[in-house]
């Protein structure tokens, strides 16, 4: 049996220890478990980032997996600490919408609210329950500890509202939803609507050329374009460069896209 | 039995392999050890940082975990190494101070020097002991090597000078001993000695209201307060904001509290 | 049996998922293997830098271990992906130069196109093939997978030219390769052609005076010197300070050495 393993999402950056103590716990609870560090570099408190991540990454892994995500600006107030079971993957996060993503995607699940005192660290902080509910809980989880023990079932999760693309006619109107390391602008607008005969305006710049290609290299270096994502969304990229930057773009930047792709189309 | 695991902390960034070659040389020695990242991200040649960033997790990880604290800047002079057993957690870095905050809060310790040539790389440079030293002797203890094999026993090893909060009659006076990411400023004043009727005075910003809470949620986004912090110490933070950029503050900076909470007190 | 390590080696950075997505695909196909991270801060893009880093750490690894190493520009464009075993070690690589160091450094190589869809993500896209490609790849080696069945042999892969130092006379020229975290400036120089009485020229500033020594506290803290670092090559580096900064150089700024040292020499 392979152990069990444990991902890690926070906004903690590594040089305070604080993400120390977290594996650190879960050492201590679950010394098996195969810690791995998905993000610490977060924007601090930025639900929204850490919603998208964890998006792009919490299906790939096998059932039997626990997601920890710790972003958590209200640590210590009354948001809920929850642990649930999405497509038979588990997760502990606070209560604050940081699943939003991963519950729009999935068929079954479960959420309980964390409050089983003797599943946590018996003295807990106001400020680092990354450490004092969280790391233990997943430790507990990885252990094999039924969801149920933790606390009473959630119906009610806290979720974000993401911003859908919409489709008006022959013309999509959508928006950045996330700008990665590169510059990548990612939009919520379905890549497949798009075809070589679409046209690509940024509203923030109306001028602007932006080439369809299904590659990168559609293109020559410098150039924008309009290409389909690994997530399968409509992506405004900079070959070789940096489309955030270039654009002075980032997440809600509105795009719109005429000559929708839909198999035949009037000129 | 559960495989040993080995963490690492270091300001050695990862973008140079630098980090990567201690991983290999570990795991050319103890294939099945886990090897669980603390940071490489302390500031370069910070060994006072790098000294609270042990403290935060060396001793929630369980018994027989080796720590590997790589901050170096004598490396190659005439620093000692040293392996060292602190309340039964195996330990292997230089000899400069960085185990400071870990020495003084042990009961039980032994330190050897590291000198016994057959455990170390054979060839060693005078500028990477991280390689050539640290990870081959952290292997060798994760592998069950006992430490007296390692060298002769040290007495006296270095330890940074730790600022203390200290109290005057109703008073008490301390400093920021760490700046997080998050831009706390945690003081070395004791948490429980602050209370609602405590006045918290910055000496570098003497007008600023500071509040007090239990819990950052106890006062409005943007606002000031101090709280105990996780490790039980006064922490000066702004919710939802950075206390550190706001208030142009870090290591060092002096806080001031008067009516000091003791049960009773005259007015 | 200890289980195999796969190493990963990106420009991703982390907070996007682009590197969990990787992780969980891996985990889904080989749940026992252990992930080491190596870097996901290589600069965007650069093939150079993430050659010169893979160089630092590959054969430290024991054989059997699988190197994934993603810095991949022309993603979705013509541009093979490798696979390969370099001394027993296994890789896997985008076919642009990144495997440059480590091939100019082996006896026994193999190297097959990975082309084999069935040991890869069934759809694929144009944008991510560290998910989609390089990380089921290296976890299908990791599982056993022969080398022979990701493809065909590959003979002539892409290698970039690195410069080599001349040797003219007495003199030896050479250049930076490589510019480190703490600003050390790494030459192609090899070092055991310094000696005490060898001059170091700065080419972009020729009235520097440049020390030679053994380690760095041979010179005063903030002196330039000159000394050999752990892969065995000159490095300008500056005490307790940083070389690049304080010299305003990088790659490719060029080193001159007059008095080479050989035994013997007349002045």
């Amino acid at each position: 049996v392979a152990p069990r393993r444990i991902t890690l999402l926070t906004d903690f950056g590594t040089a305070d220890g604080y993400v120390g103590a977290m594996k650190g716990v879960i050492a201590a609870i679950a010394p098996a478990a195969l810690i791995d560090d998905i993000s610490h570099e977060i924007v601090a408190g930025d639900i929204a980032a850490a919603a998208w991540c964890l998006g792009m990454y919490w299906r790939e892994y096998p059932r039997g997996s626990v997601h920890v995500c710790v972003v958590d600006p209200g640590v210590g107030g009354a948001r809920r600490a929850l642990a649930a079971e999405l497509d038979g993957r588990l997760f502990v996060a606070p209560d604050n919408g940081v699943l939003t993503r991963a519950l729009a995607a999935v068929r079954e699940l479960r959420i309980v609210e964390i409050s089983s005192d003797n599943l946590l660290r018996p003295q807990r902080s106001a400020t680092f329950h990354g450490r004092d509910v969280f790391a233990p809980a997943a430790a507990h989880l990885a252990s094999g500890i039924p969801l149920g023990r933790f606390g009473n079932a959630v119906e009610d999760p806290i979720s974000l509202t993401l911003p859908e693309a919409r489709v008006i006619g022959d013309a999509i109107s959508g928006e950045v939803v996330h700008s990665d390391r590169f510059g990548n602008l990612i939009t919520n607008i379905p890549g497949n609507l798009v075809t070589g005969e679409s046209r690509i305006i940024l509203e923030w710049a109306p001028t602007q050329r932006v080439a369809t290609g299904a590659t990168y290299s559609d293109v020559a270096v410098g150039e924008v374009l309009g290409l389909t994502g690994s997530a399968g969304f409509l992506e405004i990229a900079v070959r070789d460069g940096n489309a955030s930057q270039r654009l002075g773009a980032g997440r809600g930047a509105r795009v719109h896209i005429d000559a929708v792709g839909r198999g035949t189309r009037t000129p």
